[in-house]
């Protein structure tokens, strides 16, 4: 039984869609409101919401390492973190206070309507599923991640990550809006008949999933600053093939560097700003079918 | 005679096709070096850039009033215009630094290759007819501005802004960028030309601009706070003509707002990510024809 589905936004301050819908839900309640689980609604960045920044002073979205969850700390978002444990899990109980946590993000790459799954919890991926059914145009990204850099939804037992795009930071575009909305209805309406039934009246084909690789940077310099960016023939293709010989960056040297890896693989979050400083211009992925 | 250009770049530092392209110049100047004057590539605020920020502690590019330029200042962007308008300038000198200022922006908006004119210089305006004849993808918004809101480029006699998008803050895309170098390429070709005969080989023909007529502001609830965003119909519609009765806005209680005013105008700068806190959705200008 699900009792408590907390739908959290704001997480990264300048991804306006999360921002948006918990204040709109905040006004029209009974949108998410459903007969049998309560549904909180949480700004989880509120300084870095006000201040239209993705954060403060860390990333609040890989702050949830069990080991650091246990302490209080001096910046910002490690306290948040501490506090939204507090309230939303502990991370790891048997008991936590809420059961699923759906957290919406959004990113300037071209990701169209996709989700971020961690977990492997059975009921999450039921969800998955029935919103793939319900939804044909979503993307799933698998990256089961590292304790190093535990997501929001890592402190309940179930949940994933809504990412939509292509969004500029501090930018509301009304049909991914709109499109984010329907996603979260559907899962709503999905955990109210999985606690009805206690059966999952879910699509039971198979789903094909982009399952994390790994991470690759932009070419730099010696001060780490990047000397070239994405190839316009690889701009805004996330979830798109891309094969040995392929353009990959453009450099300020205006020379193009080439797809160099024997095994054709998937790019997605290509281009995301937030990501030019974690060094990285796109996660390779490998598209599998789960049966 | 033109004896000093100046391309300006990063004066907002989170728009990085200029920071971009400042650096990429310095590395190989040649390509903006013409025979009969001199090219300066500057990087406008350091401080901002280093940030990936549009300013630190107002902007920029609305600083360079000239009451406020002959005073020094405490915060970060004062300080910059003071020390900018001394190395460019003075602003309405016979004798400046520099003749011409270039300053490189991008938007959030589906502005497409954009110059915004705001001086009533004919050699500016010369250059403008000669871009647009070398290429015709480009539009060009008038605004006059006010001294209150002075830009960067108003402290040489010479000069305009370049805008180009759709771009997110903090993002680089090729295309954009490569298409921004071209013009700029241009410019400079036309500045050596016109020392060279003193008189200006270019486009005598008509030219069409976007001349501001008004800034549009988002609704807003009594916290000052947006409760409507730009409706999916109008967005990316930058330079085409909205009318009486058109779908303007949509509401976070999902009503439309529709146009009102009687006379169709030509919206620009729609959803610009910065422009939230300044308070607009859009400039409404009206399309007009130079002879």
């Amino acid at each position: 039984m699900i009792n408590k589905v907390a739908i959290t936004g704001g997480t990264h301050g300048n991804e306006l869609t999360g921002v948006y819908l918990i204040k709109k839900w905040q006004e029209q309640p009974n949108l998410v409101h459903r007969e049998n689980f309560e549904t909180l609604l949480i700004h989880t960045n509120p300084k870095a919401i006000k201040a239209c920044r993705r954060y403060i002073d860390k990333d609040l979205n890989r702050s949830f390492q069990t080991t650091q969850l246990n302490e209080e700390h001096d910046h910002y978002e490690a306290k948040r973190a501490y506090e939204l444990n507090t309230m939303l899990g502990p991370k790891g109980s048997k008991n936590p206070k809420v059961d699923f946590i759906v957290d919406l993000h959004s990113t300037t790459a071209n990701m169209g309507l996709s989700l971020v799954v961690s977990s492997q919890s059975s009921l999450t991926w039921d969800a998955v599923r029935y919103l793939c059914a319900k939804e044909p145009k979503l993307h799933v990204y698998r990256w089961m991640g590292d304790e190093e850099d535990a997501f929001v939804d890592s402190i309940a037992p179930h949940g994933f990550a809504i990412e939509v795009g292509a969004i500029p930071q501090g930018v509301l575009r009304a049909n991914l809006f709109t499109q984010t909305a329907q996603l979260i209805y559907h899962l709503l309406d999905f955990i109210q008949r999985y606690n009805k039934h206690k059966n999952i009246p879910t699509n039971q084909n198979p789903i094909e999933i982009y399952d994390h690789v790994k991470l690759l940077d932009y070419p730099r310099d010696a001060n780490g600053d990047i000397t070239a960016m994405v190839h316009e023939q690889r701009q805004d293709r996330d979830y798109q093939k891309i094969t040995k010989g392929d353009p990959l960056f453009y450099t300020l040297a205006e020379k193009t560097i080439y797809y160099e890896e024997e095994e054709p693989l998937y790019p997605l979050f290509i281009n995301e700003a937030a990501y030019y400083e974690k060094g990285f211009a796109m996660c390779l992925t490998r598209k599998i079918t789960l049966t």
